[in-house]
């Protein structure tokens, strides 16, 4: 079992548009202190799963359009998503990212600051040359919706009381809206009516929010040798997930429910206590329960593609919704 | 003697424009947590000088424009030059700014860099706004001018070895790229001649070098109460500045000059010779000479003027260009 399998083979039809949006990320990401340059050039090449440019590309190609300015929206939104992972490994502490340092654990606090806003500024003026007003101010709304939801995750950590609208709104924010965006984005410059624009932006929202469930799954799932990142981290830091709203929903042993209540809250509680509670939720049905949920998200990000003319590329993009849940096998 | 004197005389012809500047910041920087929004708000209204718009709005008068889309375009400055400020407040763990607790003095650093987050993102939706490609890539070019002047701010602190091609790069880049960036934009969307655009962009850059020049001489000269911020805290930080390159450069007393090397590279310095530094920097010519400097970037800026056509607003944008140098007396 591997929790990041090889995306090459969805993403094979587009390998070499993928390296256009490759060369385009590096460029813009160049800086001018040596030190910093090497740094930064391992993490834009320390090969995320490019998941939204290859979804921008594979749209592109379903929507049977010349790819050359979706190449740069993806840049864009590639060069969006690692600065958001700049500020995020800073907010979250971390130590490593895929098993390699983080910039916040050798660079001054300031520095990391800036050195995301600096890949933002670069996100900006790389989606400003697709020419598009409409692209900017979907470019703008992202970023918007993206902090939205990783304040509520700030404000609404440790909180018990929270529902799971209150889950879903985050996890949009947090992760569905650059999927989405992007999606519109693609849709946009291949000039295809309002109706199959929407239609790639719904296949992509409930595909980000499919995603970040399984993430929340795997979190809980598996061991920090298979993430490359604290086991259980989720609810050692009272970020409330999926499983753990349906294990203190109801249906659960109370003296296990009070237990998972107090890990979420936090404060005084021992290692082993953690622990505990995660084997609780590890035991439950909840897993399975919300697998179960980020199936019925992906079905229906299958089904928003009927409208959009049969194609290869259609196929890959279903096959890339299942592979959102699949990976977790 | 004040270092902030008023200005309401100087943007008086476009006060009501100026409101309509404000109520579009403050739209954009509403955020949904009760005790964030009360916070994001005083920010908003502390009553910057709202010194970018302002130049913008002149612009456009200067320009006989219609301000509306400039108007919009000043809020997206403004909300910029905020989203900055919160930033910088956390870099530099400011505890007040203007007298008033900073957003870090209150709020963790997750929740500070997220809320600078935000605020790029809705003045990055603000200037989308425009319909103009071209605003959208000068304000992208801002952004990554500003973080790429700060970053050389902190990779140059405590060398004494720097330039004053250093020191003027990194303040264009700190301070005078929003200032030119704006003027570009106001004149952008007034649909002038090329050479007018250009033109109003070289009096905003000379304007914001003047002016930042100004601020460091008076980080120097000032006592804490005056600048609402510790005095001499550019030298404690290492920041070097004008005053200290002309006194490390020659012509100076080599016991005074050795002392305040040592003041710039820091380290084991007392609080007494960091006084002393001060004490030596404020007695010799080096202001005297840096505002000279300051004014004949102001004389550079208020040439660049004439070839626009002679008006009321114009004779102001000299107006406010002398104010940059006159505001330290």
């Amino acid at each position: 079992m591997s929790v990041k399998p090889d995306l090459r083979d969805l993403f094979g039809a587009v390998r070499d548009d993928l390296a256009g949006v490759d060369a385009q990320v590096r460029a813009a990401a160049e800086v001018d202190y040596p030190l910093l340059a090497a740094v930064v050039n391992d993490i834009v090449g320390a090969g995320g799963k490019r998941m939204r440019p290859s979804l921008m590309l594979l749209l592109a190609r379903a929507f049977d359009h010349d790819p050359e300015r979706v190449i740069t929206a993806a840049a864009a939104s590639e060069l969006l998503h690692i600065a958001g992972l700049v500020h995020d490994d800073l907010i979250d502490q971390a130590d490593t990212r895929r098993g390699a340092p983080t910039l916040n654990s050798m660079f001054n606090d300031g520095t990391v600051i800036l050195l995301g806003d600096y890949l933002f500024a670069q996100a900006a003026r790389t989606a400003a040359r697709t020419g598009s007003t409409r692209v900017m101010d979907i470019f703008g709304r992202i970023l918007a919706e993206i902090t939205d939801g990783q304040l509520r995750e700030i404000f609404k950590a440790h909180d018990v009381e929270q529902t799971i609208d209150d889950y879903e709104r985050r996890i949009y924010g947090k992760t569905a809206s650059l999927f989405a965006g992007s999606a519109e984005i693609a849709a946009v410059l291949c000039e295809v009516p309002e109706e199959q624009i929407q239609a790639a932006r719904q296949y992509a929202t409930d595909l980000g929010i499919a995603f970040q469930i399984v993430d929340d799954v795997l979190d809980i799932r598996e061991t920090s040798e298979t993430l490359g990142k604290p086991a259980g981290s989720d609810l050692r830091q009272g970020t409330v997930t999926l499983p753990m709203l349906y294990f203190i929903g109801n249906g659960h042993d109370p003296d296990s429910v009070a237990l998972v209540r107090r890990a979420i809250v936090g404060g005084d509680i021992s290692e082993a206590e953690y622990d505990a509670a995660i084997g609780e939720l590890r035991e439950s049905d909840v897993l399975r329960k919300s697998l179960d949920e980020a199936i019925r998200y992906v079905e229906r990000a299958k089904a928003a593609l009927d409208i959009l003319p049969p194609s290869e590329a259609r196929d890959t993009l279903r096959a890339l919704a299942d592979f959102a849940v699949e990976r977790h096998r």
